[in-house]
């Protein structure tokens, strides 16, 4: 990644690396943009500009501005449409820029930008960093699902991976450090475990019904929802009205918060479990995605790739 | 309604009516109640039992306790089964019994009992009593929507009512004193509102999208569940992640915040506004109800009847 500035525009120019999850190293800086230089490890996520004067952009959560745009499909300073980071080069606005820390690879760091803020953002927002031993669970064990794992295991919780797939129990416990698994299809697994959790992040991006997930709480427990389904998650009114339980929705975390994860990653060591690809295989690893083949992030290497041309 | 108390038991015998939302006076009373005697205007709700050692009881939230028996189908402390209102005498726990105000009906705070805590204890909860002219939002104007108009603007809030009846707008403007109204089926006056509410309590007991409804919250805006409606509501999650929204459960409340509900009505003046029938004219009334003719609570005076007979 380079990072290059026009002195106007206070832009950051960065060499590639993937759509909304972006790391590279700077090869060029505005000379407005203070705290970069050249040869920095950075990221970018989804953040590319947002209004700079609401209150969430004042409150340090761009997400939540109703002027954001998005380093895909988004529109730049420049009025020029974002493409993501499927490319060699990438100009970014400082402001949405983060710092990687020196003891964290490139690769396995980029999922964090986008995957790796979802989940922390509402374990930080629900004080999950500050609350001692909770009982949290994790619905879906994909890439959001398994980085929240590790985050909620860093927090000092006791973690329930909840997930339709009975084979992915051995890889939750023993690679993950999941202390409980439930298959949610197993009503008898499902009924066991009523009541019995604080908190649910559910990371599902499939159509599902929240009723057995939301009967998991205890009174009071709050679920997160930051899978996006397509269709309307049907929502039963009884287990919510009930257990006077709560449900959430949250997207990604503002720039400030970003670059508290990834700090917290870079002391505790946290990166996402991933695939790198070179660009030549990037057909190969879509299908293989598509059938849900890959533990659990594929990083597709442009710098790498390009080097070896 | 009469109040009397077995000595072994703490009971007390009351004489009628509704049935879960029950107003009467007390005619016996236990040697071991205290803070009751006869004469008194008393109001049973929803609670007949509870386990009283959880958590949720010894936190005066009873209504959670999952040991919960209800006035009405549920298990009374003798082993008998709870039938409700629906009768001339009825013996109650007088750890479940409500003082009513002096200043209020006993007709018109009946309702209060269920209707009006429904709708009061997620104002508590989420510090309305606390708050300063905050938007609020009611969704549906029947039993619960009206007198949650009243509590909201008793708050000191500017109130929003969202239904699908344009004709119910007048009574809610002249009659309730709601500030604004919202015809939820019509797309302009609902794009037109959209990100201008606070809190949103919604009664709808009919299936229904939250979605246009999610969208009229600002960002970080809650919207808390009241209705119960028998299939599940649909929920979906663009509105949800996209504005960091939040749906809670709330059911009725606990004895203590009840008895707090009766005495903020009486300093304010609060009661539902109901048709009173007698027992001979609950058929009719059961039919008026079904077309959703009533205004909007009917009470019937069983003592009533009983002294015209």
């Amino acid at each position: 990644m380079e990072l290059q500035v026009s002195s106007t525009l206070n832009l950051l120019r960065t060499e590639i690396v993937f759509q909304h999850e972006i790391t590279g190293v700077i090869t060029e800086v505005g000379s407005n943009v203070k705290g970069f230089k050249i040869g920095d490890k950075v990221g970018v996520g989804c953040l590319a500009a947002s209004c700079l004067k609401c209150e969430f952009c004042r409150g340090s959560e761009e997400n939540y501005c109703d002027k954001v745009q998005f380093t895909y499909n988004g529109i730049f300073w420049d009025g020029s449409i974002t493409y993501g980071g499927y490319s060699e080069m990438l100009v970014a606005d400082h402001r949405y820029v983060l710092h990687i820390p020196e003891n964290l690879p490139m690769d396995a760091t980029a999922p964090l930008l986008c995957a790796g803020i979802t989940v922390y953002s509402p374990m930080i927002d629900n004080n999950l960093h500050k609350l001692i031993e909770k009982r949290v669970g994790i619905v879906g064990l994909g890439g959001l699902g398994h980085v929240a794992i590790k985050f909620a295991k860093a927090f000092g919780h006791h973690v329930t991976v909840i997930s339709t797939s009975p084979k992915k129990e051995q890889e939750a416990r023993k690679l993950l450090g999941a202390d409980d698994f439930i298959v949610s299809t197993d009503p008898k697994q499902m009924q066991s475990k009523m009541r019995t959790l604080d908190f649910i992040l559910d990371t599902v991006a499939a159509q599902h019904s929240l009723g057995p997930i939301l009967e998991l709480l205890k009174v009071k427990g709050t679920l997160v929802l930051v899978g996006a389904p397509d269709k309307p998650i049907e929502l039963p009114s009884f287990p919510m009205i009930f257990g006077k339980r709560v449900v959430k929705g949250s997207m990604i975390g503002g720039v400030k918060e970003t670059q508290e994860m990834l700090n917290f990653c870079g002391e505790h060591n946290i990166t996402c479990d991933i695939e790198t690809v070179t660009s030549d295989k990037i057909n190969e690893a879509l299908t293989r995605l598509a059938n849900n083949d890959v533990k659990y992030r594929f990083v597709i290497d442009i710098a790498g790739k390009k080097s070896s041309l």
